[in-house]
């Protein structure tokens, strides 16, 4: 039996890489994944064979993966981390011990996004998704409004899409239910690609905001300050 | 003004640092950090300056770099990532805009404990410390329960030490008000260091589990199984 390597490649520049992913991608014949991350590592891995699909084709692609990892050494790749939002539960669902899987962590938006904002995770937070196509839509509302009510920072994953126009204002509406409307918050969009912007903004404001595909939220706590353009959530070393 | 790089360096060994992470390391001439996380590096840099902290020092060390930093380009390293109950916010709140810092986001260990064990942490999750120095009790004794609440995957931090070591018995029984016994769990003990371990127990099971200082705890949420030996949280692709 031959490995098959779940590899977070962060937030898509090649340096934002481990060492780590680097070699399991080395070692691999097979690089499966979504075209717009085989697109990102293509040109570092010249010699490897592809199996790329569209979005929305996750389960095949995965099947095809531990298929191929049955006989040479394979690896998915999946921006950010793949254990978050990624491709890597579903692996272990579909292979249900077939294949040998590794799991090799990356950093994700939570943590890339954080860094060109400053440091807005810097105490206990929650990390939610407001895509509903797999998730119901109570659900997330319910984690939102606990989330606020437990005065977590609060990154948010999928803010936004075409069919999805409106998700951001209705998560800032349950969030400002308990939450201040001046707590700070933080958008990134395009994180270390081309086009990388940040903006800090209030809850208040967010509503408003036009988040795509590409943007990262970041919800602060009640802590949380602006400090020299930087969003900065303290741990508490520091009082008054 | 030069710059300080506030770099998180994964869980360690130093394959799990990014190449961006490295990159700031050779650019500065002065490496600073708690003794521990220095080294793990040390080997690594061998030729420069090293400004070298004990535990519990943080805003000494922290004050230390940014006036190193004033006059020469400086990293301050931390294990995991720098944001996540690491130096970054305290390096912000204490600078106040005197110096350029830069974050370079690394592998936390909610992400490199999770990949371990599978994938725990493959919806919705929360990151809580149980450290209560800087923390009061009642304030992660709330966040806990609605974490429950919200069914989601947990990552404990510091979940004891020797002054605490009955905090993880403490927390367990919070999540029990809410959460079912049977509840999937794992940890995981020196992540990618010498002598890593990874267990999967029940939430019933966990209060009696011997935590320490380089222990991170995972809860699962309700959905949470084990599929060959790996602890896997489902994203909802597979219905059934």
């Amino acid at each position: 039996m031959s490995k098959l390597y779940v590899v977070g490649i962060g937030p898509g520049n090649p340096d934002s890489m481990t060492f780590r992913a680097k070699q399991a991608i080395d070692t691999a014949e097979v690089i499966a994944g979504y075209s717009t991350y085989i697109d990102l590592i293509r040109p570092l891995f010249p010699n490897k064979e592809y199996l790329v699909t569209a979005m929305r084709q996750e389960t095949a692609r995965c099947q095809m993966a531990i298929e191929c990892a049955k006989t040479r050494p394979t690896a998915m790749v999946s921006s950010g981390d793949a254990g978050v939002y990624g491709m890597a539960s579903l692996l272990f669902e579909l292979a249900e011990g077939q294949v040998d899987i590794e799991v090799i962590p990356g950093v994700t938006a939570a943590l890339s996004g954080a860094a060109c904002l400053g440091a807005p995770l810097g105490h206990d937070f929650a990390v939610i998704s407001l895509s509903d196509l797999l998730t119901p839509w109570e659900t997330i509302e319910k984690r939102l409004r606990l989330a606020a009510q437990a005065d977590f920072c609060i990154a948010i994953y999928n803010p936004a899409s075409h069919k999805r126009a409106d998700y951001l204002r209705r998560a800032s509406g349950i969030l400002l239910e308990c939450a201040s409307g001046d707590t700070i918050c933080g958008v990134v969009r395009n994180i270390e690609r081309d086009g990388e912007e940040c903006h800090i903004l209030t809850l208040k404001e967010l509503a408003d905001f036009p988040a795509d595909m590409f943007t990262t939220v970041f919800i602060g706590n009640s802590k949380t300050r602006v400090i020299a353009g930087h969003m900065v959530t303290p741990r508490g070393y520091i009082h008054g």
